[in-house]
């Protein structure tokens, strides 16, 4: 009997686990389930016979050993800044690892070690990162197969709230880590535009927004993501003059979230001492200049931030309850998870209602051969189901299932670190993927050359 | 024969490395000096019978345990990025270690682990952090034992160059790691005034400053110098109501850098592909806005930052060479590797020139039992020698150096994570540092209660 290892059962696992759990019983396999959280992992097992669940916490270097050592395969699915961790004990103990998360830059590094362990680490196998470049690779190889030049690559992805939901006026809501949001953009990002590199700190990223429509949906905004150019050598687009990731939400969450980085909330490097026992207005009151009149608080952020009291922008920060007098409570410690949590509170997806998941990828190319210049627009768009799974769920877990069956069948010869822009993944991947769905519809137009 | 293993030779080292071959001779000790730069390694060694220079390349993880294993104490003077993976080495080899870095919270986590292996992992162990902490210590046990309850800690640090040094409009000298100074405040700062805490984003830390006069020496300014409210628990500060560590810079720095800042050059997220062989203008240009029209780049980033294009700041930009058509050649990579190469090139302490150390507490305290309430002002100020060790060097140096001394010795009993806050460490550091000349001079002035 094999062993899959999940570990992490929050809101982008379920799905995961459910097809785990039922090729399980097909393969006579079993799935060892570990979370923080007992009772959720419980819940998510529901006493299927082939699976388990666990009380985990990483930091317990002799259960983290002793469960990575029993499996066969380990699908990784706690926050990223695990994923070095968890590389490194899969390296030890010789497992694969599979992950849905960015590749970290330390874990890229142990490459050879796992080549020389002759194990798998593949990261970005999930949605956004994962779906995107594997099918972006798929329209890439198609262009290729013209001798056509790509002169841009522009591809879009996104959770988001179905359209008819109306919860809240930001129109957002936490579908998958409300950590990863509350931290977007921390890093910078940079892109290519007409030929030229161009670099954005945190507080740039989201004032540097275009509109963007989909087709048979609508008009929404998008901010850049992260680093776009390291995909420029993954994907060999040596003639790219405009290379962008954006990130897609609907208009006006940008400039409401550009205001909560320039306070400088975005913040996981300090522990703010007793802030669980503060208020939420003393904890924004915390990003201000010292109280030097007798202004309420509201406007003296609008004072601060340069924007106008009683505009829409405020309106959304007050009702992130930023201005309440409400205690934090609970267990946070830094300006990071205070955001987290007023996210999770303030922003959940209501019961019964509809997510969303849309990819796009917009690539023009010139085809010398056929005298031709074409954009090639491929989009995705997934719902989820109420009160079922959420597209989230399925789209970030299928991949990284079906990419741990693949490797406990054998199907997938590659070791090293990889992400899924591997012809060897993703053509298999892709072809599941199909079978339960998951299709591009594709467009294409002639420019003038 | 015992074994001092010293990484790093870099610019503060060389005063560190000349005192432990002194120490050396006189106690049959041998010092191992480890530097990627084999030369530099060579210079400061200079042919010592009691030492030996190391080309080190700090991946090397053969080399690094087999340095490690064989030596007695380790002084890690490496970018501050690897105190963990030394810290872990010299864990698993049971040997002490000194850093004059704070402390890195993934390191203090590791102080259990310490405790049982019986090793001492002492970090902070420099100016500032380290000096800085040591008399602050002693001035606040003074306060204690006249029963006094502080009200305020305010305490400055800062290396510069020395007054009649006139080498660039800056009026700043590169003396240390330059990546430090390059990337000074990324993780922006937290401290308290007037009771209230104050939390500030990379974006306003050089925005938030505020002048200091400091006794027989003239007008300086301050920028808050990281988290400063973790010394509050340390120094056993319960009612303190202002609480700020700051970092001094001659008037005008700050308002150049905060531009540097908001374009978002301090990045080292992101490799940009192709950099070294692009141009500094070209490296500026990234971080506007796509070009629209036909003005010159100078003009554009002024006009982008909002700020005068013919003013003090862009004189200053200008200066640092960011609208220069030359190639900015060699390794770089990221962002903040650029800047910190700008910062080498642009800013060296000339030729002959002094630098200079300046130290200042300023502790606001009540004594009940005096009736008084009083300010004690603490100022110490050290200049290099010219074409000799700088003061930098001196002051950072000296600290470790003496604490590997007492390690070695057995004149340190403890062990565990610690900074030199601990008595058993000040009391013995600090009376050596005074027959070296470190002497910090006290002012007392009565306040109104």
């Amino acid at each position: 009997m094999k062993n899959i290892l999940v570990l992490g059962a929050g809101q982008s696992a379920p799905y995961l686990i459910s097809y785990l759990l039922n090729e399980a019983k097909k393969n006579d396999w079993f799935v060892t389930l570990c979370d923080m959280n007992y009772e959720l992992a419980c819940s998510r097992i529901n006493n299927h016979p082939n699976g388990n669940a666990v009380e985990f916490d990483v930091n317990d270097e002799t259960l983290r050993n002793t469960l990575i050592k029993n499996s066969d395969v380990v699908v990784n699915f706690l926050a990223p800044t695990f994923q070095y961790l968890i590389a490194i004990d899969c390296l030890t103990h010789g497992k694969h690892v599979v992950t849905a998360s960015y590749e970290n830059v330390r874990v890229a590094d142990l490459h050879k070690d796992a080549l020389r362990k002759g194990i798998l680490i593949l990261n970005e196998m999930g949605l956004d990162p994962g779906i995107d470049h594997m099918t972006a690779m798929q329209v890439v190889d198609g262009i290729r197969k013209r001798s056509g030049i790509i002169e841009s690559f522009i591809s879009y992805g996104s959770g988001l709230p179905s359209p008819e939901v109306d919860s809240n006026p930001l129109k957002y809501c936490i579908t998958w880590n409300p950590r990863n949001v509350a931290m977007a953009g921390d890093a910078g990002a940079q892109y290519m535009e007409d030929g030229k590199i161009k670099i954005l700190s945190h507080h740039q990223v989201f004032q540097r927004t275009w509109t963007v429509d989909v087709d048979e949906f609508g008009t929404l905004e998008a901010y850049p993501n992260r680093d776009s150019l390291i995909y420029q050598n993954i994907f060999q687009l040596d003639k790219v003059k405009t290379m962008i990731r954006g990130t897609l939400r609907y208009p006006g969450w940008s400039e409401t979230w550009l205001q909560i980085v320039r306070l400088g909330m975005p913040n996981e490097n300090m522990k703010i001492p007793g802030i669980s026992g503060k208020s939420f207005s003393e904890f924004t009151e915390m990003f201000i200049p010292v109280n030097s009149n007798g202004t309420k608080l509201e406007t003296r952020v609008a004072n601060f931030l340069g924007i106008n009291p009683t505009g829409k922008i405020m309106q959304n920060l007050k009702w992130l309850g930023l201005f309440s007098g409400e205690k934090i409570g609970g267990e946070v410690k830094t300006a990071a998870e205070v955001l987290t949590k007023i996210l999770s509170n303030k922003l959940p997806l209501p019961e019964g209602a509809r997510d969303i998941v849309i990819l796009v990828h917009e690539i023009i190319a010139h085809f010398p051969e056929e005298s031709k210049r074409q954009k090639i627009t491929s989009t995705f768009i997934e719902y989820g189901e109420p009160n079922g799974f959420t597209a989230i769920a399925k789209t970030v877990g299928l991949p990284a299932a079906i990419a741990a069956k693949l490797i406990l069948q054998g199907e997938l010869p590659i070791t090293g670190c990889q992400i899924p822009t591997h012809p060897v993944i993703y053509t298999k991947v892709l072809e599941e993927l199909k079978t339960h769905g998951f299709v591009f519809s594709e467009k294409i137009s002639d420019l003038e050359s």
